[in-house]
């Protein structure tokens, strides 16, 4: 609708809120002659740190806006300037398709903005689905190497890639402190999600014996803070006492899949700020 | 659509499954000159119980068609046949008023196809909500009082009403076993329900905390089994980090009051059988 | 969890886009001392307008303000300033009680942040209802009456009492290009939606014989414009062929009073903007 | 968790209904040894239709147990016995790739109970796609063609193949009466729904423009009736003025694709009636 033929750029910052920061900003920008498409802000009430995402137009050295945007911000502000690119990522899988399909198929589209580097797997189960695709397929097996053995060899054929996230497709085994620790930030996961939660094995045979009447799925960042990291996105899909525990999981994969790429299609836009244990999406 | 002039009544039959099961109650149906009008059965193949409801439309005999039936069911089978009346409830409440609120605003509508018989609440606060509908409202304080002591006199009044179900519409005691077995399969309960789930004070608080993106909530029935006891319905309501704690808990109260009623629906007309811990509802 | 004890205003900016718009605003707020508690903006590319909502602290004048924003916009800027106070709202209502109830009820909760100052109705039959919560009902009765008499009556009715929003809370008559636009923008209107659409008597009926497996609502601006007026929210119900048409209406009733609940939190909260024929909720 | 050794048979019933129908075909099931597994049966009181799906297991002759079935059944009654095979079906598709993708990736792994036997395209665009997966794809072009002439190419490439059902997977040209009636009951078609609903060219646009809440897919049989056919499966996902309206296509493509895949869970399992211009899903 607009033909912009000027640069466009994601500016994100996060430091602790005071006065004047909305002004400090905008005059920045404005002293620059940037425009700004589009910018939201939020301030946590509760931790006091100010979030904001705007997109500017115009031409800038990227150097300059950060180091002027620093004068201005508190100690420990975090400035990103970011160009929409397609996302690098790779993807970790175990022996479930449906998200890795659901990836793959979308990525021809270029429907989600990412450029899948390589499949990483336990198992040689979806090295058929992903060579049809023509990307590379790492078996890395895990049988008889113990955590860190099997992390290590992980690592090691990560460091050969060139990345921005890790998305665990269906990936089945915890991963260690040491290895979330080294990807903060990067690593986004897809797990079902049950009311009541269960525990254990089988969940979806779990749930089908308890009854439930919904099925969900949640998207979110693995940190090694409580529980499950800052959700991303959620979503869920009515069953009934009709459905077979079969039927509950073929329902489960769909939304699984389903939020799994609406949470990639947010942090891709880089509209996904971190803060604490949950998300603030701007 | 259809003018039955005919008296219509629901048959309800649990049983264990065998061959033959539905040949020798319809046969018994069509020799007593009764019309299916709706007919469903389902067979729990993980515990072997059979479940059938069937409307029929004719003129009989209730204990003739009960006698018959139980010839040819097997030893424990369980039959009832009602007549669709409204089923009288006694409501327990706490302070929360939009539960209460919902359903004694449907009752003047006859949408719910329920009576209120009485209100009980361990405080005052929805004393003047309940008297505007020209309900009797039964304040049983629990102050200094330990939780037998205080549900002795709940039980007490109980017994003085004539009601089919207690509806836990926010009542925010905990009830004990011996409350629960004395009223097996007649109280029903609805919560918020949180992906993850929260324990202790203020769950909206912490699912705020948490960045949660969806608010849901489960109506079940009260038993003494683990956990919650037989889901009935559930929903859930999209929320943001935009929503304040106090949002997300107006979102959870829609969706509490709204499922409350939703599950009261399929229990008052019939269609609800419990199965172990699930419901079947046909 | 932060006590403000300056007084906080909301205040609202719609105007043609054009660069330094936020660097101009911000600095007015800047320079008054007052900060800003929330702050989003939205530019619609498609008609070029520029929409702002800030939530400020701080002691000033509202006119001073006023002013001083005004040199700094372009022409025909539209800016209010607003203190969050209780809306005043006249519901025009029919025969259906199910939204009526449902904001009565919830009223005395404060939960809405409103104060019904009337219900004005072309029937009785809310009548008893309305005075079980002390509010007048005015009966406005329309038999033997042309459009231009009843509305006439309307408006004189109108006249006599203080309001921010008339909320047609199931008002089943058509209103006149005239009425509407006596009240632009103050008026807000629920009504049930279908996928597909069915136009004409019993619109549940027609939903049930097509099979429809949803059954949604839309709570929406009332304007003069094409079809239905800027939409504020929306939501939908899961149904099935086992449902009956009374069902269907059952479960739309709930869908509605919910839905048009949901538009006029956003609405009291002054978060809701008009730009076309959509709205923008920041 | 039951290990059934014996055949298991689905048996399909539609007829008028009358008195004794439940008992004279559950006589038959009883009187040849067959064991009834599952049975839900359904009156259409509106149009005196009867529905039944009994899922039986034991040994039986299929004309036998119909022969058998038609002496107790009116006139014009319909009976399908069907064994739980893949279906086979042809994929129709145009130029969108997100149905044909999900449906390939899911055939894989045999979730969907079916066999894609071929892919057929009035374009080139999903001719990759198709090929990756091994499956043949026909490229029908219609440049220069009337539909008549289009149509005819498309039924000779039909005649060679067998299939049970034609898939519209997101084809995007209209389809003769005479099309449709070849293939009664046989085409299953996904498309967008919207609340109100937007005619011409580019929906997505115009709901954008009209700042719809919720974006909606409804899988359907075709049919030569009034506006859609017989609605299947309709689901529909939560949008704001914040997502452009290739966000919302994007948004939309989610939901054809999981609401298509429902859909044809559903009738690949035999589970789908047509009742008139509706679903009785058994």
């Amino acid at each position: 609708m607009n033909n912009i033929v000027e640069p466009v750029a994601r500016v994100l910052i996060k430091c602790l809120d005071h006065k004047g920061l909305v002004y400090n900003i905008s005059k920045i920008f404005f002293d620059m002659g940037l425009n700004i498409e589009t910018n939201q802000e939020y301030v946590d009430k509760h931790s006091g740190w100010f979030f904001m995402r705007t997109v500017v137009s115009g031409n800038f050295e990227v150097d300059s806006l950060k180091s002027k945007l620093l004068l201005v911000l508190p100690d420990k502000a975090k400035i990103k300037i970011l160009f929409p690119t397609k996302k690098k990522i790779v993807l970790m899988v175990t022996k479930e398709s449906h998200c890795l399909g659901d990836i793959l198929t979308r990525e021809l589209d270029s429907a989600l903005n990412a450029e899948v580097v390589a499949v990483i797997s336990n198992h040689t189960n979806l090295s058929e689905l992903t060579q049809r695709f023509d990307l590379p397929f790492y078996h890395i097996d895990a049988t008889a190497l113990t955590r860190t053995e099997h992390e290590t060899k992980v690592i090691k054929q990560l460091e050969l890639l060139d990345f921005d996230y890790i998305i665990l497709a269906k990936y089945m085994r915890i991963l260690s402190e040491t290895f979330v620790d080294k990807y903060k930030h990067k690593i986004i996961n897809i797990h079902h999600s049950f009311l009541p939660s269960f525990i254990g094995a089988n969940p979806y045979n779990q749930a089908w014996e308890r009854g439930v009447k919904l099925i969900g799925a949640t998207a979110h960042f693995v940190t090694n803070e409580l529980d499950e990291g800052p959700i991303i996105a959620q979503d869920v899909v009515v069953v009934s006492h009709r459905d077979t525990w079969k039927d509950m999981q073929n329902y489960g994969q769909d939304v699984e899949k389903i939020v799994l790429v609406r949470a990639l299609k947010l942090v891709f836009s880089d509209k996904v700020f971190i803060c604490n244990n949950k998300t603030i999406i701007l």
